[in-house]
């Protein structure tokens, strides 16, 4: 692991997720630009001092010619060093599994995935509402065709801890997402607007083919927007609305997803994610449980307990981290990765996300209000 | 009462509110253009059948001069009659209540307006939801600052009645809905959109300055949009998310408003209308209960029951009958309306709804995409 | 009207529940205690001064013999007086609509319910959550077999209002409720605890075969009981639990149901009315909305509104008025009363519901504890 | 770990549960009582042949003098085979981990209790429901007075899986479950009964005086109660009522508990553990969220995630884990536990759960009707 030291959130998590199911140790870490910080920080964690990296650039040197070197790494840093450190380590030969969104700017998202794609390096990149079952099972039932045609798709990422200028008052997590230089142009669309903007991709199967964006930064003194508004035209007909905001108080983290089609919709809300709600066209409205035996296999695979016994983020997360191992796995055996290593978000999906925000952030400066397309989708 | 006879579904709807508080009497009416089967009508009500009218034009000439005439016409017509039938109303001298839209087209809105300013009879546009208890509440607590200055609204209002292509089928209700001639040029945008816009405007107070919209028509050989995407900035800064859908399959009548300000939230979602959600800086989640010691006067004026006792779309319809009534006497008194008789829905709401519509397809149908001011705001 | 003058909560349900189908015209009552405010009131309502009475042997006098007498009186008074007054009415030959408890005392409910009965005279009486169209619902599927044989009931009622002394601070509801000369015997379980009781069979159809019950009194002073938790064994083998609480703060008016039967269960919660919760043995959770298409006849009589557009506690208090009318008239007209006519809470639904008061409150009130058959179920 | 090889539901949520926070290495076990199960189930968990054992007693022989002996020993297996098991552990010095309940018959769990608190081992039970972070939240502002003296608790735990005779359909978790040998004497009241037990106990620190109990068994053939109803008293006047039911079609793992105080009632969801609905006297109603900043240090130390990102059924069970963990360390080192290490399910938890269970059935099987005092509250 780079990064995700001491006091680091999505660090713990990261660690939490890739020990749940096992599948995973964390053997070695360089988790902070602080030396210091960092060994101590891996001491803690019960981590052979040998394999403490005082930074990135040393844990390559230090595990390139181990004959237990490590798997993959976690990249767990600010957005603007994902692309040097992920170069450095694909070109270390080492897989990769990196936060999103994949990097600070477009033109490293696109050498990444170039070199992710020429180098055969195996790049996760961890959209964690992607590893919730019912969204499987949302995404599922949508490409058998269950709810038609999709009409029209409401996403949104309500958030509220930004609400107050607290970049001003010594939050470091808010501090460098509202710095351009270390987060990208996008505040909340890159910060939060992105992971909506895949979750709708994944479920629904759909490419965007245009989108034209308002932005707005609310909090005075504040560099980036913290909330956006995009309308979104998807090849093939259907339309989008995206709402991402860090200033929407009442919400903790109100990931909401809609897909309305010709002959049903579903509904999957973050927080309360042991259900979906389905709607056939004949005004039934049933609520389907993870866990129940309705659920489909690609669901079930990423569950571990019946229904009634909820499952939330940590689990979605290790979903994600148990599908990495088995399609690293996959590869290294030559074989097809079982269903838990496919549908995973990788190289490509990061730089969707990178070329969603470019495209809504130049919508949005645009003197005149255009309707743009992503240089990838 | 024109139109709203036997199979009209908003005829019955404003005959039971007019009734609930015991304020209106239906005494007269020219219920259907099928003069027979409005007499018939007429007869199953009660009406004396000197009062039951083949036309509008028979029941002025009817009524114009009897000492007991009619108070107020309500006037329940498809939208492109409303501006005749008001405008010989009010030049002979009646009250109005008018179902929303005001009318089908700007220019008879505009007509509409000046004529009912200049007359100085009164005309209230049936703008449901602004009836509600707990949007009066909101709305009182937003003046008072209770939420701070507004960020950003989301309001919605989805359907789904309309998911197939019923007006080929044989209903009349989406028949006339999805005719440019009867309806006006907006389909979901006009029908319902209207009451999203209304609705977010009387809450918060806000004035638009320009929108973006984007349009689509989901059910083949449907003329007009059933699906509707409005970007919306208000004057001082406050940005706004209008969906309005009638193919939004698992919704009967999601009408959902929420108001982000600096320092607080409102929720309130029409299918559970006795609560407002109230979310301040702190965290904290609160429920605001219809009925109970907390709410305003304005809400409790505009309530029936003690808390737990759901009160609904009737009592919301007949706050308006009430509110109605008030001013009309209020003003027939020479008096100022108590508060049951303010805030109400009146001809330049009407106007403001149609100018909306109008803006949003001219955004909607230009080569380019464009922000748009309304003709009136 | 007997009762329900100035201030008095239940007089107003009445008449708003009797007006909004325009079945019933208040013409005449009895309004207070006090003539003169009982006179004022009459007057503030607009009925006719010479049919406001001084008191119900007034009004039986000046109405029994008018042409256009009153068709039924609704006695809106506390619950010893029921009896004396549904007495004389019927005596003199007038329909009763009576609030619930039908009187205060089991003699009381006894002797009226025989007198009803030989009279011929009509009885309603207004167990007013069996006017709601979703608990129609549930006993028309119910009675079909569609969750098969019922296993266990689960009702509760749980208010807050009394969660302090009030009684002891002026509020005059809370003062006769807790006075067992004016109320009765059972304090929540005689004035909610019976509601709950009758919902609970007029769902299932059950028959209760015995009960064992502990009652409590949480406020100081209070001479009744404000917490009362029953135990039921119906005919046929199925169980039942109940509560009823007048001190359950953050409960409105909490009345909630949940049958579950061989292959299936219903829920039913009386804060949102509109939906019934069904869910079958094959693991889906579904949600009934009333006004859908999937409804049954004898729900959709009951309803006004499509679904979407909620109906509350006032609808179902005018199903019942309603009702009462149909039956009346059905029975004058010497004709079978039409499916509004039917299933109404009559005399012995109101025994039924003293006699479990009774036997509530001697189970409790036995030295040993003792499971006990109410005289009448 | 003893029992809980392939196939075993609880066996794995145990190993899940251990391995979430990295507190715990399962490095032995006897998991199944055919021994080459055992074996083979050990190799797939990568656990070192020379310490997979075929028996309980081999794996005693076997860890006994290891110098890296296990920590502790989780026994998953049948009711009927925990007080054997964990009395052969601790008399070997080992600390236990035991699942609820602590054994099929009174006489073992007092024996058992014995032995623990002479012997000095640690024996922790998974009382699930007490891991929960606002579980612990209640608790703790009831001991805090923030709601008053409790006046009625109402706790219930209603599943459906086993609403149709699955035992007699080859279900082997339901077919020991109705074994009475192996079960023991409460059907629902022992395998989930004493859980809403324990949890209600538990948040509201109350001890109980009396019980009276009515047991059902719904499902024919079927040899133990499937539906239990317990109205109980507890010490100092509060009053209780229970439900516990393995037939209630609809219901996932519906674990509900709401308890009501002078000034205040909190109710908790399991099925939306991560919010504590909170209604003081004054009428609001708030949503408390888990961690949130207005969460007490207790459930803060038991949460990982900020709001909005759930948390669920095995983070609940990981936090007894941490607990046990924690407290075992704190013996050894001869110091006071941590917070984490407190309030955990304890030997006397598990005694008072069998007593419980015990009194309800006798209480059910009485003649007639009997309050009870547990022989342990």
């Amino acid at each position: 692991m780079v990064g995700g030291g001491q006091g680091a959130y999505i660090g713990n998590i990261h660690r939490l997720a890739a020990r749940l199911d096992g599948a995973w140790h964390l053997v070695a870490g360089a988790f902070d630009v602080d030396p210091d910080k960092g060994r101590a920080f891996a001491l803690s964690q019960g981590i052979d001092p040998a394999r403490s990296y005082g930074s990135y650039e040393e844990m390559i040197a230090g595990e390139k010619d181990r004959s237990d070197r490590v798997d993959a790494v976690a990249i767990c840093t600010p957005n603007f060093t994902h692309y040097p450190i992920a170069k450095a380590l694909i070109e270390a030969g080492f897989d990769v599994i990196c936060e999103k969104p994949l990097t600070a700017t477009l033109e490293d998202a696109i050498a990444l995935e170039a070199l992710a794609r020429e180098s055969g390096r195996f790049v996760g990149v961890t959209y964690t509402y992607s590893g919730y079952p019912m969204v499987h099972e949302a995404r599922v039932r949508i490409a058998a065709g269950e709810i038609g045609k999709i009409r029209t798709v409401q996403v949104e990422y309500p958030l509220e801890w930004m609400a107050a200028p607290i970049e001003q008052q010594g939050n470091a997590q808010a501090a460098w997402r509202t710095d351009p230089k270390k987060n990208g142009r996008g505040g909340s669309i890159g910060d939060i607007g992105t992971h909506a903007y895949h979750l709708a991709g994944f479920v629904t199967g759909l490419k965007l083919a245009s989108l034209t964006a308002d932005l707005a930064t609310f909090v005075e003194g504040r560099a980036l927007d913290d909330n956006a508004h995009v309308m979104m035209r998807y090849e093939g007909g259907a339309r989008g609305l995206l709402w991402s905001s860090q200033v929407a108080l009442g919400n903790s983290n109100g990931v909401r997803l809609r897909v309305f089609g010709e002959t049903g919709s579903f509904q999957w809300y973050q927080e309360q994610p042991n259900e979906l709600v389905y709607a056939p066209l004949d005004g039934r409205v049933q609520t389907i449980k993870r866990g129940s035996d309705e659920v489909s296999e690609d669901a079930r695979l990423r569950s571990r307990t019946p229904p009634g016994h909820p499952e939330g983020y940590l689990e979605a997360f290790a979903n994600l981290y148990a599908g990495f191992a088995e399609a690293i796995r996959a590869r290294r055996d030559g074989r097809a990765p079982g269903a838990l290593g496919q549908n995973l978000p990788l190289t490509y999906d990061g730089l969707k996300g990178v070329a969603f925000v470019e495209a809504v952030v130049d919508s949005a400066e645009a003197k005149e209000p255009v309707w743009l397309t992503p240089v990838a989708v």
